[in-house]
């Protein structure tokens, strides 16, 4: 269960800088796609394996809120869990850390809200597609921080 | 005052799809800062004159809710009004809609809350800046209907 | 004709600077995608159909030169013309113009290449598509000035 | 030296791909930049140390050519070189790998050119910047293929 709680890292790039010198917002929701692409693979199977198999997740809403602004190259962990869902809809949340100095500081939170559909943008009852819906059952909470740690990215706590 | 409700226009790009044939959702969040951009212009005070005066709208929140999904080549009006503002922060409210066959249908909603802060970052106490601060005061609500029925975008409700 | 002229305007946005302050190259290739998409409208025929009739045009090469750097909230002119094709290829070529004061001054040159391949991903004879293939023809050179003039965008040279 | 061979990892992302279900052509350019700040970082020197130092590296110009398509969540190998430089300019050269089944194919070469310019933009001599010259003339060739093996991406050739 502990690669439930592995964080997907993504270093930001100059790309996603602004004017300001902050890396632009609207950056952070591709930074939780990375999130929930690594939360899938980590369950077993990989994004691109739904839609193989049909099945879409299109947002029907998402927010972000901004505590400290990333820059350019750093180093940031997605913390994401499937914090609700039921068998047409998921909600996943998000947490973005900047690890620096062996230490992790919050910059961001948010959420995303996705339906499943079939292909052809129906909705697909997931509770009839028993693989994704063993991987949607398995995701639990996300404490991040003992997986940090052990690849040793920040120090544990003293 | 009419010019106030005079929504943004963007022609959605092939850049902008995904995989699954929609306009992926973060760049609605730069579809709004077109809007925020034309609102600041209708005023009468480019956005980028704030950072010429030393003044910047750093986001602290966002969110963005989708009803239909937008596709390339989609002619899209962006409405936006100040919904909120106080000397030292205010929220902007969207509204994105598809004009096609000389309708409007609305396609998505949206919020961005934004700091003023000076260059370096400190808060900026707006209301010590007359110029925005009477831009922002101007700023009024977004019955954007009479301009797309005026540019003959869409035709008059009958 | 000379609709073939008529350059797609673009303008930039805060999402495409860079903490340098100017727009991160890779929008470019956005612009000429907007400046490509243009000509098709313009030829009769909106990119969008291509796919529709069933034919796709993944790039196969391209490039750009950098003059002068584009900004925040510049008003740009995207200037297109089909250099060559075959049945089977097609080179875009593009000149990037900064609309400013009633004059222009030229910013970047690029050129894209691509093939015709059907949704598959195989090669599709143009020749044998009647409508697309008129539309390939039509497409003339770019002397966009004249249209530039027309639209009270720049004034005519004295 | 061999650290010098060390070719940046990237993921692609649904953000990236396009409704041809391909990834979009400008992100390659983005991912030519994730092999750049890569090399800088194992040259001894990160990206943004330069601009700490008040050099920048507007690009001047730039290509790729396509060879087979990146699709959504490839693992991506960024080759990087400096190809050649002078004391004003650079150009960096590239390959872009997709690494699956234990095995590398070549999806995409590429060149960026770049000038060395202080903040205001005008051009920085570089070999009166001991540091960061020094870091330009360590960069050497890309054969990137021992380090994949190396990391236990690839199997060696038999």
């Amino acid at each position: 269960m502990e690669t439930m709680n592995r964080p997907a890292l993504v270093r930001t790039r100059y790309a996603e800088t602004d004017q300001m010198g902050f890396i632009y917002h609207s950056h952070y929701f591709a930074y939780f796609e990375v999130g929930r692409g690594g939360l899938a693979r980590e369950s077993g199977m990989a994004y691109a394996g739904f839609e193989r198999e049909g099945v879409m997740m299109p947002l029907t809403g998402c927010s972000a809120q901004f505590v400290r602004a990333a820059k350019y190259d750093d180093l940031l962990a997605i913390s994401t869990r499937a914090a609700s869902y039921s068998a047409i809809r998921i909600r996943f949340e998000y947490e973005v850390w900047r690890i620096a100095d062996r230490a992790a500081r919050l910059l961001a939170t948010g959420h995303t809200d996705h339906l499943f559909t079939d292909l052809s943008g129906k909705p697909a009852r997931l509770n009839r597609r028993p693989a994704l819906w063993e991987m949607t059952q398995k995701i639990g909470a996300y404490d991040t921080f003992p997986d940090l740690v052990a690849r040793g990215l920040v120090d544990a706590p003293s």
